[in-house]
């Protein structure tokens, strides 16, 4: 595991630790101005790309994006410089509740909260220490890009590039709502006992349960019905996980059932529990236009570039959503294209449809919305002036 | 409380109790020809209309349609005699887990599972007790609208009017994971104790849990959005329920998580959490044409007229679910109208909106098809042929 020590870290609570550990990666050799900033979802890690290596990071947290980042591919590492960190509060090496505290115990839930802005100031030290001083391109999906957001309205002047993957300014009320549903069923577990169950498993269950409410976020409802339909899980599918009641057994194990607990139970395996707790706070709390009058106006000073890329079976981030973002930057100084992918796959688009994700990408990390794969919402009018807002976009019809 | 010992009843499982009880209510008089039976929802009781007196089924259970039912209401009770029964397998006084064994202890998870066929074959044998040969109509809304569906599939010739209302021949992949979650979230509890936890209180957090999912289920994006926003619930709003780490204290406690934590909270004092188990499992594996090549063969004797009502925000059965019902009853020997209410009130919309129900149900109920507020999805041509199949639907085009 690769990390750095970077001291002394005050996080927007108020609260600090005297030594942030960052875990990261790095992939490709920086060569002054091609640096791009990768920002995990909530429960990925540093290892977006790369051989799955014993220790790693365990299930869909490793080399999680290793059809877009690698020699050759999207982003590009035999050209650019690219630096995926652990998040603040998350359990992949960064610090976090499952780390050591001073005292040698795990932190747990004396670790300070933790929120999207601190990531950001998070990362900015990482790469000080790693001495890169500013950015090609920050790219995130879903609360990563939210973190990618958040470098446009941090840093305007540190990065050229925003590319927002399947993410919006902010979550609305009913993903907030299964976020709280998540939540509560860790706390309400009584194995998390009060978050102090280190050494223990913690409580797994509710761990497993909080997974299963985002498993349904992450698809969609078509993808869903063809995905499992109404099928049985077969007659040798064992039901072990937990006990059930003898009525269970009149009727079938679904595929979905079977897919729930499946990925419920790895999840728990991989994952710790209160980090959950800390990491779905830092996003539902997340607000672009936090501090300022709107989204557009925290967004004001970003001069460079941003790809918006939504996908129209999402409904966790929505493209409407993607949209309102899209706008937010046209209002200000910097230039966007906001590029609709037609997919069926939900939220998991943007990690399953690499050939969907990677062509617009690639393209504008590269040539910036003047990408030959870059789409946006809005038509230019063919009349030579390169950038006539003209907004007859697909919105506005 | 109103009930009648129906003796020994035979499950669709293959097992028997020695002695069904049912609980039910009845309104207006019966002439003969006039009998109207409601069928009521997942948690519903059988006291669909009245006031609420002391004793009786708490909360939302207690006169959950009385907007809809009741003299010169939709389903008035001056002219139609109206019978709602609890659910075997419920907790509202019919048999059920909760409900005394032979043994004098409760019947916990030894009561036999149920099913909607179960339902509607305890219904046809209290109407018998009740002297009632024949239904005017059998009217239900979600897992009730599919109760209604398989009296027409079960009885074709026992009733002459069926309205489906916010329902579908079976439940879609997204609902049935979603209803799964709810039941882990039970099970899981350790007070639920194998289901062996009377006369406690049994697993209080699981069950809460599991209505918060409903909740969400019942709700639309939009709905919640405009209901709840992203606002907090204020500085003074406890969130004692149970235990939280400290760093949710940097968090608004938010206006969407206090109206989940309520709902749940006080779902789990009035519902008993296997009867949750038993009936979710009803209707996850309630299949229209079950026992038949499609829906349309289940509903192919049924020569009556059926309403089918959607509801354009409802996710939970949606608009297209609607349509196919009515194109299954198109196929037969019935008639049918498909009625699209446009409401942003997600699932809940049948309950909420007395106003967009009741007028097509009340002229339904008079005038069939026919009935003056009754819209369908298919425009019949104006050729003086009454009942051209034009299919002109909006789902045609």
């Amino acid at each position: 595991m690769t990390e750095l020590s970077l001291g002394e870290f005050e996080f927007d609570c108020g609260e600090s630790v005297p030594d942030l550990t960052v875990a990261y990666e790095e992939y490709g050799e920086f060569t002054g101005d091609n640096a791009v900033l990768v920002c995990h979802a909530l429960t990925g890690s540093q290892h977006v790309a790369g051989r799955r290596r014993r220790g790693d990071t365990a299930g869909q947290a490793a080399a999680w994006w290793d059809d877009i980042v690698g020699p050759g591919k999207a982003i590009d590492t035999n050209e650019y410089y690219v630096v995926c960190a652990n998040v603040p509060g998350s359990c992949y090496g960064s610090s976090g509740p499952p780390s050591e505290a001073p005292d040698g115990e795990p932190w747990g839930t004396r670790f300070p909260a933790v929120t999207v802005g601190d990531w950001t100031r998070a990362q900015r030290r990482l790469l000080d220490e790693l001495g890169v001083p500013n950015l090609h391109a920050v790219v995130g999906g879903s609360v990563g890009g939210m973190n990618a957001l958040d470098w446009a309205k941090q840093h305007p002047d540190g990065v050229e590039r925003v590319v927002a993957v399947a993410t919006g300014a902010r979550l609305d009320a009913q993903c907030l709502a299964l976020e709280a549903i998540a939540r509560r069923a860790i706390t309400t577990d009584p194995d998390w006992d009060g978050g102090d169950y280190y050494p223990g498993d913690g409580p797994v269950q509710g761990l497993a349960l909080a997974r299963q409410v985002g498993h349904v976020m992450y698809l969609s409802k078509s993808s869903m019905e063809k995905k499992f339909g109404r099928r049985s899980a077969g007659m040798d599918a064992a039901r072990d996980a937990f006990e059930l009641d003898p009525a269970a057994g009149f009727f079938p194990y679904r595929e979905v059932e079977s897919y729930l607990d499946y990925n419920g139970e790895r999840f728990a395996e991989r994952f710790d529990a209160n980090s959950y707790l800390y990491l779905t706070r830092a996003m539902d709390s997340y607000d672009l236009a936090g501090g300022y009058d709107s989204d557009a106006d925290a967004l004001a000073a970003f001069d460079g570039e941003a790809l918006v890329l939504s996908f129209t079976g999402d409904w966790h981030f929505t493209v409407e959503q993607g949209e309102a973002l899209a706008e937010a930057v046209r209002e200000g100084a910097g230039r966007v294209a906001h590029h609709v992918v037609e997919s069926d796959h939900g939220h998991d688009a943007f990690l399953v449809e690499p050939e969907s994700v990677g062509p617009p990408l690639d393209d504008f990390l590269a040539d910036g919305v003047r990408g030959r794969a870059v789409s946006d919402t809005v038509e230019e009018a063919d009349t030579g002036d390169d950038f006539a807002p003209v907004h007859t976009s697909l919105f506005s019809r």
